[in-house]
């Protein structure tokens, strides 16, 4: 059995959304961030070989990377569904948006979490300084980028219900991370009505719902 | 046949390498950045739905997110070695850095290239004052993160001659992007040897060679 080492406000809450979507059985762990740095437990960090989250181990093998795992578990659990293969009409769809939840959209994000970072913890008087140096690498740099993929996901959003094309696919369990991210940040507010009602529905597919009953917590990405 | 669109010195000529490795036909457009600001033309914008390359088109399909290209591309000329399937003792390993490449490597790589470019281009008044808030930023973000991957990379090429295992497999063509980079930044002299000799491993490779004389430039990746 796969055991899952499921860190809380993580992107591995997405680990567990798939098992739950399979009905297939895991072992789930649960590891709880420290209260105040909000930093993975010692534990966790033992367990991760990179320090991310999230990791599953199956006998000898250790595994992280989100999609990497996403596809190892569909390799013992196969589903018709969750990963179109070759052949199917959502297979390049698939294709595209499995590879930029990570590859473009999370790289987006973790530059805009990291540069609100910085600004965050820098000393008083340099803040006034740094604020247009960032609105202008917002401005030039990620702020195109998140658009152009946005404006992407609304219209693909229009012809199908799921980023995947027709069906629930890893592809949407990853991108929920991201997605669910910006939702909680008012991103999608009117300019985005396709995400907004995607993010929604995902709340209310029954294997995510499984999923927050395991977790437990009071959401599924990090909130600072 | 596929289009293949690159963009000179770009993420794209890892799938002329692909082409090339493969030994299939396809139909190669090259488009050159913008000599003063080295921004992609107005031609690529055209035919790269988010601006992003690399960028192939077949018939009706225009895909763009190069882990996905190889995907793709792979479902139409599949190959035994360039993309362990389940069942292989490769498998787990090849998932693990396929994924790895372009939702890790990158990612932190595009931090350190957006955290240079930021410096670079700020007033000269302020670059004193962002030097030591950057120098925090990279010693307990960016660097730690690409210490642990090139640890993890240092060790899993002391065990078999390529990231995938014990063939060249499309986490190897991933891979060249953010690993020739680093290499050409002197990353990897003396601390990370296993790293430095599978770039130059990868210099050998037919297929590498094959695409870099049909790419016909100096360097298969960006350099500023």
């Amino acid at each position: 059995m796969i055991t899952v080492h499921h860190l809380e406000y993580s992107q591995s809450f997405r680990v567990l959304w798939l098992f739950e979507e399979l009905g297939v059985d895991y072992e789930l762990k649960l590891y709880e961030r420290d209260p105040i740095t909000r930093l993975a437990p010692a534990s966790y960090k033992k367990v991760s070989p990179l320090g991310t989250a999230p990791v599953i181990s199956d006998g000898d093998v250790v595994l992280a990377e989100s999609s990497a795992i996403m596809e190892y578990v569909l390799d013992l659990h196969p589903s018709e569904t969750l990963r179109p293969e070759y052949g199917s009409p959502d297979r390049a769809r698939f294709l595209f948006w499995f590879h930029a939840s990570q590859g473009s959209m999370m790289a987006v994000l973790l530059i805009d979490l990291l540069l609100g970072m910085i600004e965050n913890k820098s000393p008083f008087f340099i803040k006034p300084l740094l604020k247009p140096i960032f609105k202008l690498t917002r401005a030039s740099f990620s702020e195109p980028r998140m658009k152009a993929i946005l404006k992407r996901a609304e219209s693909d959003l229009a012809t199908a219900p799921f980023f995947g094309g027709e069906n629930l696919t890893i592809a949407d369990i990853v991108l929920s991370y991201p997605m669910e991210s910006m939702h909680q940040k008012g991103l999608f507010d009117k300019k985005y009505p396709n995400c907004a009602a995607w993010v929604e529905r995902m709340h209310e597919s029954p294997g995510f719902k499984r999923a927050v009953e395991k977790d437990g917590k009071s959401s599924t990405v990090f909130t600072s």
